[in-house]
């Protein structure tokens, strides 16, 4: 199965990493739209055409699945991605609200995200769409994005920032914390270390990246039509192919891409989309 | 006479308060690239091919002046714009170099910015073009930008981010240090505090923007061609006319624009430049 993924820029490259460890086999085409990331800044309206944009470029490659490893999109595009196009559609934020709302005992639900994520709403309608009465508790942290991509991820200042991120959350006591960006990821350590110094109560913090991959590794193991293995009958060992493009090549891109990633990367191509 | 100023976003408005105060009486159209900010982080190519566009969208105007209040565009595509259009194309790289080079007396420079305008050279080339041999030390910070987005411009987490940036600089006994990015004003006040609290010898800060507005200023006096005064005749009183075009109408963005400006805008409107 061809499995395409996309984000606004290399962030989402945390989701495919997760991929390549749940559905190894795979081969997957990453999309990152580094030419106009943040999207997390822009109307929705922008962030809809963008997405847009980046789905068509994906099916031109055949993809079976697109994946949005972007929590924006995912928070105010993908039901418009749904009725585009015809192929499955899946996102970050279903998820991990699901994973949140599986471990936090009817407990208030804390979420970090952009402010398109907050603002969106996305995450307390995916908590009551699962029937779920639980709290939810948002709040937007700008500043993570820009300390990841610095690599400024341990010390005074990230953790600093961190803390006041926190702060709201954890005086509504919340007992887990969805990371609703896929930059996030790379400041887990911190922020669970920051949990534990300042809540009295355990908080589990939940990887809406890590989320998605479980749930599309089921989907492909319960024999969803399009599987590789069953179109060609040749079994697939070892790691899928893994082909990378991007909108524009940016500055200390392929550092930061296998930072996100966790491996090396054999090529980048460079793409135009518009 | 018609001015046309663009930014990569709305950053450059911190220009455009500064020509508001030196050339009170020309009308000034402004063009925020919303939708595809921050260029700091792209290409060369696309910087140019974007500021290219945003030019286009000012002549179609009619502006006389096409102001680039963007670092980055001025680091990187200042010399393709003047060889693209007839108009004249002012940047902020040369005043700020200029007048850092007027009052350090010979000493080193500092300069703070994105890692594109850094990268670029852009400084020292406009340092060696001015007859100095005087050295410059860069160091990107790109930390600045989002806690000015954010609104973070005070307390212990920017101090902490502008000594980290300070310190290297420091380090090579600076006698100035130019704030290479329209959005640093916003953090001149705690700068300047630092840079008092971490050096012995005193350190002017060089607001890139108020240089370009002081020779655009004595560009008008001068008597150029098209000063609407000459052209109509009519006495200008008060205030001229403001306009701001943005291509993206992102969250927050009328806050964020009139705290840049120093004043209330009355209308912002979306365009399309692709």
């Amino acid at each position: 199965m061809k499995i395409g993924v996309f984000d606004s820029g290399l962030g989402g490259l945390t989701v495919v990493r997760e991929l390549r460890r749940l559905c190894s086999s795979e081969e997957i085409i990453y999309l990152g739209d580094t030419a106009r990331v943040p999207y997390g800044i822009r109307s929705d309206q922008v962030v809809q055409q963008y997405a847009h944009e980046c789905a068509t470029f994906l099916l031109k490659q055949q993809v079976d699945i697109v994946v949005v490893a972007c929590n924006t999109v995912s928070a105010v595009a993908i039901e418009q991605l749904k009725l585009d196009f015809t192929v499955p559609v899946f996102g970050v934020i279903e998820p991990g609200a699901e994973e949140a709302v599986r471990i936090s005992e009817g407990k208030p639900i804390g979420v970090l995200g952009t402010f398109a994520t907050v603002e969106s709403g996305a995450y307390g309608r995916a908590i009551v769409k699962l029937g779920s009465k639980q709290v939810l508790e948002s709040q937007a942290a700008p500043l993570l994005v820009p300390l990841v991509e610095e690599g400024w991820i341990a010390g005074e200042v990230p953790r600093q920032v961190i803390r006041r991120y926190l702060e709201p959350l954890l005086r509504k006591n919340i007992r887990a914390l969805i990371l609703g960006c896929t930059h996030y990821p790379l400041l887990k350590e911190l922020i669970e270390a920051e949990l534990k110094q300042l809540s009295k109560t355990p908080v589990t913090v939940v990887d809406s990246g890590i989320a998605l991959a479980e749930n599309l590794r089921q989907y492909i193991q319960n024999g969803t039509p399009g599987a590789l293995e069953e179109v060609t009958g040749e079994p697939i060992t070892g790691r899928g192919k893994l082909s990378v493009y991007v909108t524009d090549t940016p500055r200390r891109f392929k550092t930061l891409a296998e930072k996100f990633l966790g491996e090396q990367i054999g090529n980048i191509e460079a793409i135009k989309l518009v």
